[in-house]
C-alpha cells in the first residue's frame, strides 16, 4: 500500500434530489442536462473529499440515460473517486431513479475527470487510490482502459 | 439523394449565453454542468429541427474542455445534426468562448444523441442527413465510427 | 412490534449541495432561507420513502444555526422519519458544513412535520415507527415533547 | 422612551410574490421551503432596516402552514421587528395568500432572530424597539416569551 | 362616478427584492432584464387585482434607470393601475433603490399594458379606473397621452 | 466612413432559449420579463462586440408582444447595434417563436440603449457605426427619431 494513498469510500458523495417542473420538457422527461448539472456537482465534491482542495472539470465521459427520470421522481447520486494519476482524478457517478409506487430504478451512469488546482492556478498532485473491496478495485482497473480511451481521442482531436 | 432526408444546416442553432457569477465555483471557473445544461437544451433544439418533434436525450458522449470558460465570459454554443438512423441522431455541439479584451476562443466539443418520441410515447423515424459540404460529410463519416463506440460501450455494460 | 411499522433507517436520506455564491449574501454567510429549502427537500423525500406518497409541509419547527455555512462549502442534510401519528410524521433533518482545509461541522438541527395526502387530497394513514437503536428511541421519545409544544402552540393561536 | 430606540414600523417591510409552477410540488401545492426562502429575505430586509446594516439569520421559530398556498396564488408577506436585544432582534412575518375569485387569506406566522454584524464579523449593538400601537405593544410581550423558549431550547441542546 | 369602476388604490402592489450576487454584472451593476422581470411580475399582480383575474404582458413602455441598482441593494417596487379601456390596463410601477448606510432612491418608472383574458383565451372588459387623489389624477389624465402613442407606434410598425 | 466605425453585422448576436414551464404563467403564456430578461442580456452581448467592453442597460424603450410565445415554443432572438453616439449605443432585439409543427413567427422587437463604462466606472466613448446594407441604413436613421423621443421623455420627466 502506498503511503500517500487514500480508499476510495473516503471520497463517497450521495446526493439526493426531486425532479420538479422546471427540471422536464413537456413530455414530463428530465432536461438530460438537468442530470449531467447534478452528476458535475457530486462528482466536484467527491473529487475534492478525495484531495482536499477544490477541482475542476476537465472531461465528462459518454452519459447514457437507460431509463428516463420524470416530474415528481427522486433523483439519488452515488459519486466516488475510481482512481487518480498525478494532478488527475477519474469520478464515477451512478444516477438512480425512485419513483412514487415502484421504487427504485438504474438511470444512468457517467465518468468524469478531475484536476486538483493549486493556489496559483495550476495543476497539483493528488493522493493515488487504494482499493478496499472487490467491487472497487474492478472500478480502478476499468479506469486505467477509460484513460486510454481518454487520451487517445484527444490526440486524434490535433 | 434520399427523398426524405434534410441537410445539415437546417437543423443549425446558435445559442448565446452569459457567464454570470452563480454559474461559476469560487474560481471563478464555470461550472462543467452548467454548460453541460445548455449544450443540452442548443442539442434539443437542433434535433427537434430536424425532426420537427420534442426528442429526447438517450445519451451524451464524452465532453473535454480544452479552455475553461470564466465569469463574464460569453459562451457561444453552435449545434447541428450531425448523422441520423432511423428515430436516433447525433447532434454534434461546438462551445466557444469570448473573453473581454481577449475575442473567440474554442472551449469544448459535445457529441449528443437524441430519439423523437411519437405521441403514443414511442420512438418513431426521423428524416435521414443529406450532407452537402466537405465539412459536413466528414462529420457525417465520423459520426458512423462514434455510433459504433456507443454500440460497444453499451453491450460492454450489460 | 406493531404490524403496520417501519423502521426510521428506511426512510433515511442524504443530500449533499455544493454552496454557491448565488446562495449567500454580501457577506458571504448561507442565505438561511436557501438551507431551509434544502432541508425541506430533504425531509419530503424522507417522509415520502415512509409512507410511500407524496407528503406536504405542515409545519418546521425552531430552527437555529450554530455556525453559519459560507460560499463554497459543501452542504450535507441528514433527514430521517422520526415518529408518526395517523397521517402525520416527524423528520428531523441534521445539516452539516464541509469546508476546504477544516473538515465537517455541525451546522443546524430542524423539524418538521409533515402530512400524507390521498388521491382525493385528503389526509391518509401512514404506516407508524418502530425504532430500532438507541438514538431512534431517544428520538421517538423526545418526538412526543416536540408534538405537545407544537399543538399546544397551535392552541394558543387561535 | 429610550434615547435610543424605534418604533417597529420603521422597519415594515411588504413583499409580494407570484407562485409559479417551478415553485411547487406534483400536488400544486408550495414547496414549504420556497416560501421559507421568502420568509427569510422579507425578515432580513426588514432588521436591516432596524439596525441600518446586513444581519444575518440565526434562528427561525416553528411556521405553520394553517393553508397551503397554490400554483397561481400570490403571496403577500409582511415583516416587521417586534423586540431588540443588545446585537439580536424577533422579526415576525405574516404570510398571507391571494387566489383568483377567492380573495385574501392567511397562510402562516414564523418568528425568525437576526443578528447585526459589524465590519468586524462580530456582533454588534442594534436600536431598542420603542411600541407605539397596542398591536405593536402585543407583539413585544410575546417576544420575551418567545425567547425564553428559544434560550431554554438551546441550553437544552447542549 | 361609473358604477363598474374602482380606485387605482384597489391594486396597488408592493414588492421587496434583495439584489443578490445573481442577479448582477461583474460590475456589481444590476442586470435590467432582472429588474423588468420583477416590473413585469408586480405589474401582472396590480392587473389581476384590479380585474380579478389572470392578464398578460401586451406591452412595455420605456424604462429608464436613472440610477442602477447594485449587488446588496434593497429594491422596492410599487404598482397600480391607472387606467383602463375596454379589456386593456395600463399599470405603472415605480422602482426605488435602498442601500446599506445611504437610504432609499429613486431608480425607474416603467409604464406596461395588460389586457384580461376569459375562460375562452380572449380579451374580456375589465371595470374603468375613478382616480381619487390629485396624483391619481395625473396618472389618469397622462395615460392618454402614452396610450396615443402606442397606437401610433404600432400603426407606423405595420 | 470614419475612421472609427464599425459595421453594425460585427456585433450580431443569435441567442436561442426553450421556453420551460417555470417560464410561464398558469395559462402556458411566457412572463414578460422572463422574454425581457433574454432581450437584455442578448442587447448586452451585442453592445461589447461593439466596444469591447461590459456596457450598462440604461434605457428599455418599449415592448411590444404581437403574439404570446407558450410553453415548449423555441424562443430565438436576434440583436445588433443600431446607432451609436459618444458613449451611448442603441441595440435592436427582434423576437421570434418557433412552435413545433408550426415554424417560426414574429413575436416582439425591443429597443435598449446602453452605455461603455470606462475602469473607472465612467462613461466613455464607443466606435460609431457604419451602416452597409440598406436594411442598416433604414435602422440607422429610424435610430435618430427613436432617440429625439427618448431625450425628449426624460426632459419631459424632470
Amino acid at each position: 500500500m502506498n503511503g500517500n494513498s487514500k480508499a476510495p469510500s473516503k471520497s463517497r458523495v450521495e446526493m439526493t434530489q426531486l425532479l420538479l417542473p422546471s427540471d422536464t420538457n413537456p413530455l414530463g422527461t428530465a432536461f438530460g442536462g438537468r442530470i449531467m448539472q447534478w452528476v458535475d456537482i457530486a462528482a466536484a465534491v467527491a473529487a475534492r473529499r478525495h484531495c482536499g482542495r477544490t477541482a475542476v472539470t476537465v472531461s465528462m465521459d459518454s452519459l447514457t440515460f437507460s431509463r428516463p427520470v420524470m416530474t415528481g421522481d427522486v433523483v439519488v447520486l452515488q459519486a466516488m473517486v475510481n482512481r487518480a494519476w498525478r494532478s488527475s482524478m477519474e469520478v464515477g457517478v451512478r444516477v438512480e431513479g425512485e419513483r412514487e409506487g415502484e421504487g427504485r430504478f438504474y438511470a444512468a451512469t457517467a465518468y468524469l475527470t478531475f484536476v486538483a488546482l493549486g493556489d496559483d492556478g495550476r495543476p497539483m498532485n493528488v493522493p493515488l487510490i487504494d482499493p478496499q473491496t472487490d467491487d472497487e478495485r474492478r472500478r480502478y482497473d476499468k479506469a486505467a482502459g477509460r484513460r486510454a480511451v481518454r487520451l487517445a481521442a484527444r490526440a486524434d482531436r490535433r
